[in-house]
C-alpha cells in the first residue's frame, strides 16, 4: 500500500503564503518515491496580500488561503477542517510567511506567537499517534509551539533570535546547514531550513529531498 | 561565462497564469545546469482570476501578470518592456492558461487568435537573432502565431483540434510523448507537452529536462 502523505500549505508565494519552490520541491520528492500525496491549507483569510516585487502589502485585497493553496495544488487540495490526522502517515509542513502570518502569527508577534488552533490540534494528534510530521524552513514555528512540552528538537537554521523564539515556547534548538536535517527521533519530527538559508534552488532541494526521505524512512519504522 | 535564459511567465497558478509546476521545474533544471536565470512577464492585467479548486472566474477581481508571475520568480523578475532579445542567450516560455489567456486569446478566440504584441516582438526577434527558445504545454501557440511564416515544427502533445489551430498559423505539428521533445533546428525551436499530457509531476519533469537540456545545447551550436 503507498505511503499517504498531507502536504499542508498556507497560500501561494513565500512573503504571504506557501514558499512556492519549497513545495513544487515537497511535492516532486513524494512523487518520486512513489507516495499518495494530499495537498491540504485552512480555509481562512491571508493576513496580508504582498506584492512580491517590492515586499509591500497591498490595499483592501483579501485573499483566503484555501483557495490560493490551491494553485499550487492545481485544484486537488482538501480544507484542514476535513482532515484528521489518522487519515495520513505522515505530515509535511512546507514553510514560506504564510506559516508565520496565516498558520502562525510569528511575524507579527514574535516570540509571543499563537498558532492556529485546527493547526494545532493536528500537530499534537498526528504526534500523539506517533505519525512522522517535517517542518521546514520558518515551519518549525508551528511545532515548537504545538510540541514544546514534548521539548521537540528543531532547526530553524543558524537564526539565533527565531531560535530563541522556539525555546521560549519549550522547544530544543539545533543549528543546521541549508543541506541537511535535524531528525528527533522520539517525537518523530524532522526539520529543515530550505529557504531560511538557501540561496537557490538546488541548495534548498538538497535539504528538502532529505526531509522527505527522512520522514518516509520513520513512517517505515513503526 | 554562464549562459543567460529568462523564462517568461503569464501568472502564477495554472488556470489563470503559469503552470507552477512547469515553472518550478524549469528554474530547477536551469539551475542545475548552471545558467543564469532572469523570470520575465508582461504588465498587464490578467484575462481573469480562476478559484483553481472549482474552475470558477471570480468576479470583480484584477491582477496583474507581472505581480503574481513574482510570486514564482521570489520577487526576482523583471518587465517584458524591459527586455531586448539580444540580453539573452536563450527564451524558455512556460505553459498554463496565462500563455493562452494572458500572453495571446487563444482560451478565447480558438484558431483566430492574437498574441500579446510584446510577446510577438521578442519570439520573432530572438528568432532573427538565431537565439533558441523553448516552448512547453500551450505555449507553442504563441511561437505559431509569431513564427508561422517559418513553418515552425511545434508539438502540442496529441491534441489534434489546438494542432490544427497552429497549422492555421502557418506551423507545422508533430504528436510527441510527455517524456520527449520536438526540435526544430532550423528555427531554434523546442517544444514539450508537459501538462498537456502529464499525469504526475514527474511525468512533467521528464520532457521539461530534455526541453531545457536541447535548448542549452542549441545555444553551444552557434
Amino acid at each position: 500500500m503507498k505511503i499517504k502523505v498531507a502536504v499542508i500549505l498556507s497560500g501561494c508565494g513565500y512573503q504571504d503564503g506557501s514558499e512556492i519552490n519549497e513545495s513544487v520541491l515537497t511535492l516532486l520528492a513524494l512523487a518520486k518515491s512513489g507516495a499518495d500525496v494530499q495537498c491540504v491549507a485552512p480555509s481562512i483569510t491571508q493576513r496580508h496580500v504582498v506584492d512580491h516585487r517590492t515586499g509591500e502589502p497591498t490595499e483592501d485585497e483579501d485573499r483566503n488561503v484555501l483557495i490560493e493553496s490551491s494553485r499550487i495544488a492545481r485544484g486537488e487540495i482538501c480544507s484542514l477542517d476535513d482532515v484528521r490526522a489518522t487519515d495520513f502517515d505522515a505530515f509535511i509542513y512546507v514553510g514560506g510567511f504564510g506559516a508565520a502570518k496565516n498558520l502562525s502569527s510569528f511575524a507579527f508577534d514574535g516570540p509571543d506567537y499563537d498558532i492556529d488552533p485546527g493547526v494545532n490540534d493536528l500537530i499534537q494528534t498526528a504526534h500523539a499517534k506517533g505519525i512522522p510530521q517535517g517542518f521546514m524552513c520558518i515551519a518549525p514555528v508551528l511545532a515548537a509551539c504545538a510540541l514544546g512540552k514534548q521539548a521537540v528538537l528543531l532547526t530553524i537554521g543558524n537564526d539565533s533570535s527565531i531560535a530563541e523564539a522556539l525555546q521560549v515556547k519549550g522547544a530544543n534548538h539545533q543549528d543546521c546547514p541549508v543541506d541537511n536535517i535535524i531528525v528527533d527521533q522520539g517525537n518523530r519530527v524532522v526539520s529543515t531550513p530550505a529557504y531560511l538559508l538557501a540561496q537557490s534552488i538546488t541548495e534548498a532541494e538538497a535539504g528538502i529531498n532529505r526531509l522527505v526521505a527522512a520522514i518516509l524512512q520513520l513512517v517505515t519504522q513503526k
